[in-house]
């Protein structure tokens, strides 16, 4: 745990060429609002968007992630499901991988859940409340009872998604909603955490609170040092059958 | 739950045709055999098969089907990447879905899970016991504290699935392994079970305590009556913004 | 399953003693009126309350109850502890407990949850929309996306129980709340379900899909037939050491 | 995280003091072996025992503990029940809880879990292998696919807890039974890790892949720093009825 965590944040970084409300709230893009707030956090922290050779994910820069975070929305169908194989592959072999806001629907989280990770959602400019539900869990740590965000969009039940191996954080919505917005998972020996808030056009990500549990969802999710376990034609441990 | 629930038990159904050891076991195939003790249960229990058109598996067949038994083996490759979706559709849509022994490495429990769903194997004429460790679970209704089966296939740790919602089996296996053999899901609306005895050349579904536990995992994965959710763009139910 | 089920309805009777408001609402007592409905959907359920003899829970009407239904607010304490004890035994054997509202503070809920089961509350007649988060879940058969309350206690979190094993709704609040407010466990062979909505004052137990996840929940609590497990000084199935 | 985390170890010491066997592999007794291995790690560790006043939890020494450490088996009935709950408060509040083997029956884990947390035992000399079930669990962390001990007690299913909220290990007898073996759970802020192994007689807190565990075990149950929630009335956050 003394060595730096190396993260690489991803961002379809589409919203911010074509919407100037959302260049506005994120200048040089939302990759590199996380980016910079992780590595204020002691992280090196780089990162990649979908207009990159290869989404910025080749193999060398995937083998030096700890840690995934994934913002996409417009364009998921645009990432190639070559570069979804060797995430979720990373993944499987341990890689963190912190999902945020849209990305409930990219290709990489639809395949590691394997439901259709649809909801309802609406743009109301609406307030937020995500209340904490697992007081003594870290990704929970240094976070007060709730978050409120003034305003984001709305994502509501039922939320198609796996039961969550450890649900964190519920969210209340002023239109009358409710969300599992801090979900947990593992996948192989990798460990997957969904972030709800995060609309573009939002400065959700300035928000002190979010990055604290950005920050400490990264730290949560960091490969355990371990072998993967084997799989395959197995000798027997022990004698069978007398023999 | 007056009504009798419809089972389609399907089978890949070629050890059957190219093994006379599997032949003498299971002459009318293992879909037969596991269609026959569902319908003394009193349920309505089709077949089908992967050399079926459609791999017996149409619309209105799935449609007509509460729960779906799946067993596959050497062919997982074979079955069409339409029909799995469409069963992967249903499954989401409320129906059951019983996966049974070398099915974890089906197209449908793969794209289910999420995860690889690799394990060890060693095919050694080796004990198997299946613990009950979910006492209060009706999968496990009627059943003893284990189940002993003279010679199975071995599967060990790790088995790559996400945590079971509920696990009501773990097996001891006489070569010096564990198993986690009945695990219970819920995807979607739907609800999955794999159970994972079942090698095609031991008589195991001839055996009246697995037969009773794939009965009762039928009748636990009955799709429950209600809407499936709607998805999408939410009008709110509350007033925002004092508005 | 073809046999009726047999129920215990549990009822402190005393705010219906004392508060006008309360009599007018369930004139025969909360008890009564969850028994009734009990009954319409095809049950056998009887009653008991504080004040009868041992609280009416003999060791005859314990043993011949499948699932045993508790409110409680007032007299938590007056509650005798053998009693307490009593129950918790039959729940560790395998029959069902449905906790309601005020039950989360009832000695037996505490005792088989081993938390403070604490939480915020406030009576101020506010609306509350009970989300269905589980939609194939059997407790939620015939239940809409939500239940709406005109007017109820809001109870928020963090609720002070174990995480459940399984999370059936989650309730929104007007005043701002959201809650965990159907909650499964299982302790021993036996089912608990938690269901959080029925202050005494509003006609809560009159709502029709409120009756309706009471009886789905009384369903899926029913005691599953088989031994219980064996505990103790086991003699071994296998030769150790060869020997 | 760069504090050092102040954990103290419990032990009843009985049997140390009785049995020369005992003495012989703990000669300062299992507390001492736990103690010094969890220094080694770069731990603050202290250790207390029964007979110590008030058990050596006195206010002071609870108040200074991120984590406590439980072995006990001849005496549990002598344990008080004052310090039984000051205990359990402190981990509602946040102080984490390792329990190992033996302790399955202390006053503290069972309150804890609100089961009997009965098992099977058998003292045969007989060989357990620990399987790795949670790949990707910190826990887990440095630990090949399992832990063999040549010779230990056994714990067999069905063992009588709560469905632990994370499943780490599972155990293989040489005599035909299984067991979930390494079992975290949450109750209130804090973390609670129940951990077989360590039979008095066999030097098991000597081998270093199960002091790897412990040591793990204790970097998890590390309190997170956070306010506890506020539990009873509670003034609304937004307004209820329109006023």
């Amino acid at each position: 745990m003394s060595q730096a965590l190396r993260v690489t944040v991803w961002n379809e970084n589409r919203h911010e060429q074509k919407n100037p409300k959302v260049k506005e709230v994120y200048p040089d893009g939302i990759h590199s609002a996380i980016a910079g707030f992780l590595q204020e956090a002691g992280m090196i922290a780089g990162t990649a968007t979908l207009d990159d050779p290869e989404h910025g994910l080749t193999d060398e820069v995937l083998a030096a992630t700890d840690v995934l975070v994934w913002w996409g929305h417009l364009a998921h169908g645009e990432v190639q499901d070559d570069i979804v194989s060797k995430v979720r592959q990373r993944v499987l072999d341990g890689m963190g991988l912190i999902v945020l806001h849209s990305g409930h629907h990219s290709k990489i989280f639809k395949v590691l859940m394997g439901t259709s990770c649809d909801l309802k959602w609406r743009e109301a400019d609406e307030k937020e409340r995500l209340w904490v539900v697992a007081p003594g869990h870290p990704i929970a740590e240094g976070i007060g009872e709730y978050i409120e965000l003034p305003q984001e969009e709305m994502y509501g039940e039922h939320f198609d998604i796996p039961v969550p191996d450890e649900l964190v954080f519920t969210s209340w919505f002023e239109g009358g909603e409710v969300f599992r917005s801090g979900c947990a998972y593992t996948r192989g020996s990798g460990k997957v955490f969904y972030f709800r808030p995060g609309h573009e056009t939002y400065p959700t990500y300035h928000n002190p609170a979010i990055q604290r549990v950005i920050v400490n969802a990264v730290k949560w999710a960091r490969p355990v040092r371990r072998e993967r376990p084997f799989y395959g034609n197995a000798k027997p441990l022990e004698q069978i059958g007398g023999k």
